[in-house]
């Protein structure tokens, strides 16, 4: 494949926004990114649009991404439609970023997009269900919180980690996320209150638990030749992009995670190890999986997560630092918008263009390597699906 | 990119099963294939899977590939679930192919299913509106029948089509489908009992119109080099893979549909003209569509559509045998599942396997070169997709 970059990025900010359609959403993230390259948008050659539960939070389950990006203008060029859960958008990217390499076109448009408020929680509740196997624990009525609190549980029992990392870990990304104006809180929650909120699923209280949210986000992708010629300007270079569906996991828990083992794809794609990446924007569906995450991804050996986090190593001027724009508790997670909502993170951390949550490596620079990790689904007792992609500065 | 052949191809039989699963669909197609390529199935590495109302008929609104791929036997694999309307399978073709030809993966299955049969016919109904805008078209509650009424209409008028030469396509594609085992409806119809049909939407009668179907079918895609390597039998290249969505076309419906430059693009992927194509599977919704498509994919003049089926010109023993499976009308139309099944039966026919349906060309050999032609939705006046594949045979 031939190299392959991101010019422009863009989202609407994630949140509740009962009074705004798909479409417009869509539209402002999409000509946000387009504006962000500074490329005539007749440039765009075809569209891959991840979503996940449009279908039945708004009746629109077919064509979604034809629909929304006629009302934001296109048509005519390839528009395929994506779905994995809460990686439907990293996944929609990664078919960019393939067909960009093979050679099939020079640019895309990836777009993420989700409306999960509704009039009604348990439309909501239903729609986020179907992200399991609905003739097994989906159909059981068991909400993704209950399924991490058990295996939370278990966890505890084997970790050091207690109640109070947990919360850290709220605290901190309440921190990003009050500095990042797309995100859906942007207030920081002291510790106190993360230990003292609701309890949602037992060790889970409210602030722990990612809120549902309506958002969307977009990337533009290109061959890296067609954007020098363009003299586009923040090249970001797709170094890896790894996929990996869940698998017969044994019982007992032992052995690498499929996140484990899309990250050693990941790597080896790259050619790098944990020790280069400079910042990570990972999946905190709730909030203690960023914990689990921190080994998957060899951020630290196993067993010491709860260490990272308390010494404040995935801090924003911390060694690695972990989900700077607020993770998925606190810039939000309308399911399939996250994906590249993390992507345009990374990205902007990269170009230097984050604001006051900007990363500084040692010696005062810009992040050179990124990370981007997202799961979706639950599927017999293992993620439904795992994507990672590292993304690396290059002009 | 690198040469990438078919090299197995499975389905279940589309039809009326109520009492099967839809991952039981997908079991059988998936193993059909699998058994046809005769690999070892551990050789698949990556999936795409296409579907296009799960969602709101079964609840599995997501990770629907990995569930049903999960009961087939799959984990650990790159997982992607796609859809494109009654385009969705043929797009899950086409990004296996990219892929493939990418040199991301040597050896990627595609899978397109459905289930439309519903204790509920409201609900199918509902369901299949949601392939155009459900702000538009599909809130009115117009079934795709009655667009397609108005627009025959229009085209009555314009050519010199009668309700004779539709309910003649039904009569050609009847007959095919009762050749074929996977046929949802097996029996040849007459013209006067095609005629005398109750009328669905003036001027379609019952049989001129698709059914509702339940089915799966799939596709083992690889690279050529690997095939070869393998020491795989019937080889089939992709010689062709074109994709469009509709665009603002002028209300007068004057000027090239998008099928048609569609199938502009594809001839020139494939560098051969319709001339050389020796059968083709199109996109009949509605038996009358495939008129049209006549002249969309340049099997014939503009305005010389009904000389075509008045001729017999595109019955199995005709110049350019059409829809020789039976056509969305008779082998049926589940809709994720079409475009796989399209697939299937041009690769049977490359390869003469196509039973007593088989097509030869003038000299007794089988047909060399085939091409499959796959719509979806219908967005803002104009088709939601099209994608047109071509296919030929090369060993």
């Amino acid at each position: 494949m031939r190299p392959v970059v991101v010019i422009g990025v863009g989202m609407h900010r994630f949140g509740k926004f009962l009074d705004t359609s798909l479409k417009e959403l869509v539209r402002v993230a999409v000509w946000n990114a387009i504006n962000d390259a500074g490329i005539d948008p007749r440039s765009i050659e075809a569209a891959y649009v991840g979503s996940s539960m449009v279908g039945l939070m708004t009746g629109q389950e077919a064509v979604r991404g034809q629909v929304v990006l006629r009302y934001a203008g296109f048509g005519g060029i390839p528009i395929t439609n994506v779905e994995n859960a809460c990686a439907s958008s990293s996944t929609a990217f990664r078919d960019a970023f393939i067909a960009v390499g093979a050679g099939v076109h020079d640019v895309v448009l990836a777009v993420g997009m989700e409306k999960l408020y509704a009039n009604d929680l348990a439309k909501s509740l239903q729609a986020l269900g179907s992200a399991s196997d609905v003739e097994g624990e989906g159909g059981l009525g068991l909400q993704f919180s209950a399924v991490y609190a058990m295996l939370l549980r278990r966890m505890m029992a084997e970790h050091d980690w207690t109640v109070e990392d947990f919360a850290r870990v709220v605290v901190k990304n309440s921190y990003n996320g009050s500095l990042n104006p797309y995100a859906q809180f942007q207030k920081p929650l002291p510790l106190e209150k993360v230990l003292s909120g609701p309890v949602v699923a037992d060790p889970l209280t409210l602030y722990m638990v990612s809120p549902l949210g309506d958002g969307a986000a977009a990337a533009i992708i290109c061959a890296e030749e067609w954007a020098r010629r363009q003299g586009c300007a923040g090249l970001v270079r797709v170094r890896a992009s790894a996929m990996r569906s869940g698998s017969w996991r044994p019982y007992d828990y032992q052995g690498p995670t499929t996140s484990a083992l899309t990250a050693q794809e990941a790597y080896r794609q790259a050619g790098v190890g944990p020790e280069d990446i400079d910042v990570a924007e990972v999946h905190d569906a709730m909030a203690p999986a960023e914990l689990k995450c921190y080994e998957d991804l060899g951020f630290c050996a196993p067993g010491e997560s709860a260490q990272l986090i308390r010494k404040g190593k995935t801090n924003l001027d911390g060694a690695i630092p972990v989900n700077t724009s607020g993770g998925l508790a606190a810039r939000g997670h309308p399911v399939g918008a996250t994906g590249l909502g993390q992507i345009a993170e990374i990205v902007w951390q990269l170009r230097g263009q984050a604001g006051q949550r900007q990363v500084r490596r040692k010696g005062g620079d810009w992040p050179r390597l990124g990370l981007a990790h997202n799961e979706g689904g639950f599927v017999d007792g293992d993620v439904g699906i795992s994507v990672i992609h590292i993304l690396e500065r290059v002009g």
